[in-house]
């Protein structure tokens, strides 16, 4: 059974049945990491653009590690490419791409919807790295399976996103993703980085951590991201902190055990604690090792399903 | 039967036969590039150092295609590494690579006649990438096969160079290779950026183009660089437009069908506009194409030959 | 029979037998060198990280291809990978990584003692590329396989290295290996650039560049770090060179042939004329190529042996 689409955009619409094949699929490509010959040989003679125009190293040395494993051929190309530095438009580079027989494109943009626009003008299965504020489906995609794999399940969960949910796009991803899979889905941060009518996505609001923390099973802990701070939406670190960062003393008001979640990279004394990051609720190591199986298994979904 | 150099450092004088067999080589991967598994053995072991001390995205790019899909060790050298940075000399930096027992070297330098220097002082193939203004045989080559793809033949046929004919290493590789091959060459620019006796190679010269428009069966459209506009040859880029843009006005001009090729990456609106670059008429995105299976030649032919 | 460590961090207090063990099976992989196909399978599906987070060309360069032609899988990761400036610390950059079941980490860092401190925090087999004015195993590694190649031995010999003892891991490490494997070690070089209390770790001190070229079977030249000297330990280049180049003049002073090695890059006409770096003395080009031998050695005995 293959997936609905030759892309993975989002998790915007994504089938229920699409997510649960990309999670299955991924517990096999689980298995062949940890063997000591961590390959296979399915995407052989296939190549893939990672096509990264906005800064990353995590995100792309995960794809870059899933590719290889996969046994395909890989180009990366990024924002310092000269080709883009000499005014190419986006459409022309990537036209000229495809022309070189490319099978599949993973993008990182700062626009949103650039991984949509790919698709428009080009045959190459496209996935989606991350498009501004809009969506990181991969992202998402490891968070759930990396729920599932501790809680069994993810229906019936209580998930909250915490930190700066309007510029996150693995907050949207996450919301869309995990309200398919039957859990409850909640977002906790400052008023002024919450966005006003997220209710409509079938979210609950909370503006008090320590609420949250009394009602969800999950944390999942936005990155602050210090580096974009030009516009100001809390008055400071120190006040964010005093007010939404996961500390151990905060966790005292969990009614149940908690996990605890973060995309990474940590601020470690910002958004999460250092002993909360490394205590035995927190499985974020383990988000980052099942983003290389969660990867692998769509770019073999995508790339042997048609 | 072999090449008969061991080295592609330009067109100039190259035997009519090693461009044939370049061409006629290149069919046959432009046959694998079409084939799911676009890969082949046949270089495996083999080490190529892709030393681009001048930026460029799409040449690099497409080299690194042609070797992973022969299956070549590949090892990127960029002009910010850092030995260059620490003032090593070009010969000690090359003659370090050698020791490391590499087989082919693919270089791109601003300096006119790197590549035949680099053949002094070491035993690895050399193919040049681009050297100054001098020559960019692979472009020229790959610019021929289009021709031939299209035309069935290159010999008798009409191909114009418009641009800045000057500064123009794909030029030059140009007009040796289509002569050689039996093409009429001319150029076509303002004044300013033809050399004066360049006539001396064969080619006519147009300084109008409309005139060129309606003698060719091709129009080969530079770039115009403008990063490099730190000398000024003509007043403004909108004065280079009314004069020189390919349009798709002017093409009405034409007496038969005209082709257009333009090498990339292209300025829309400026020496080419952006309906004739998508129209029919322009062959560009093949030239992308056959530039793999043309690069994929060489390198296979040098690698193989001795 | 495997080494006694796990991990590559340094040569000092490793065991004569590790170090014949490594220089043995390096003898092996020159052998692989000198084939066509220069590569054998060995670490196929093992993935090796080379986080390089201090510029280098040559070293990168030279474990990069002793990698891939292990038939390992690689990545690289530099300092200028967007988590390291972000903010993320060593551990978390690291931490992640090895989630992500790498085999191998190569780390070059400015910081002496970092490949210790990455194995306290992961499991993966580490290997030191240069931690700060520390060591650099590898390199003086390939300087004693390139000495014994030469010589047929390593004891007995007189090596005595010359120029900025204080601030060389080359020099440190070629004092520790060099001293266990029975050479006299001396250096040379101006009083602001030697340890006080240098002669504890076995080696003699010579202050004039005559006498240590009479009494030596083999110079190792160090680079000049030209762009270090930002603290100045010698009034100018003019002067050292004065003092301390090793010219053809000054060789003439030898005793007993002599053999020129240095580590790369040369600063012609500094601290080496090019006239001796160029001459049948030097072995300097065959240090690079036994590089990659000895690190080929390295990879394949910590990758395999457990």
């Amino acid at each position: 059974m293959p997936l609905s689409s030759r892309h993975l955009l989002g998790l915007e619409g994504m089938p229920k049945q699409d997510i649960q094949l990309i999670l299955d699929t991924a517990t096999t490509f689980r298995e062949v990491l940890e063997r000591p010959v961590k390959k296979v040989p399915t995407l052989q003679g296939q190549t893939i653009v990672n096509l990264f125009l906005e800064d990353s190293t995590r995100t792309r040395v995960s794809f870059e590690l899933a590719e290889r494993r996969l046994s395909a051929d890989v180009v990366n190309f990024s924002a310092s490419a000269s080709s883009i530095k000499k005014g190419e438009t986006l459409k022309d580079t990537v036209r000229n791409l495809e022309a070189m027989k490319i099978d599949m494109v993973v993008i990182r943009h700062a626009a949103q919807g650039s991984p949509h626009f790919l698709t428009k003008i080009m045959n190459a299965h496209i996935i989606n790295a991350g498009d501004g504020s809009h969506e990181h489906p991969t992202q998402a995609l490891l968070d759930m399976y990396s729920i599932r794999e501790k809680f069994g399940t993810i229906e019936g969960l209580h998930v909250c996103i915490v930190g700066d949910i309007s510029h996150s796009r693995v907050a949207l991803s996450n919301i869309y993703g995990l309200t398919t899979m039957g859990a409850t889905v909640s977002v906790c941060g400052p008023k002024t980085l919450i966005p006003k009518d997220i209710e409509k996505l079938g979210v609950n609001v909370f503006y008090n951590i320590n609420s949250a923390i009394r009602e969800a099973d999950v944390l999942n802990v936005l990155r602050i991201q210090l580096e974009r701070q030009d516009r100001v939406f809390f008055p400071s670190l120190r006040e964010y902190r005093e007010y939404f960062a996961v500390t151990k003393e905060r966790l005292k008001c969990a009614r149940k055990e908690i996990t605890i979640m973060h995309p990474g990279p940590i601020n470690r004394g910002v958004e999460l604690s250092a002993d909360v990051a490394d205590s035995d609720a927190s499985i974020i190591l383990q988000q980052v090792l099942n983003g290389v199986a969660v990867r692998m298994a769509v770019l073999y979904l995508l790339g042997t399903g048609k």
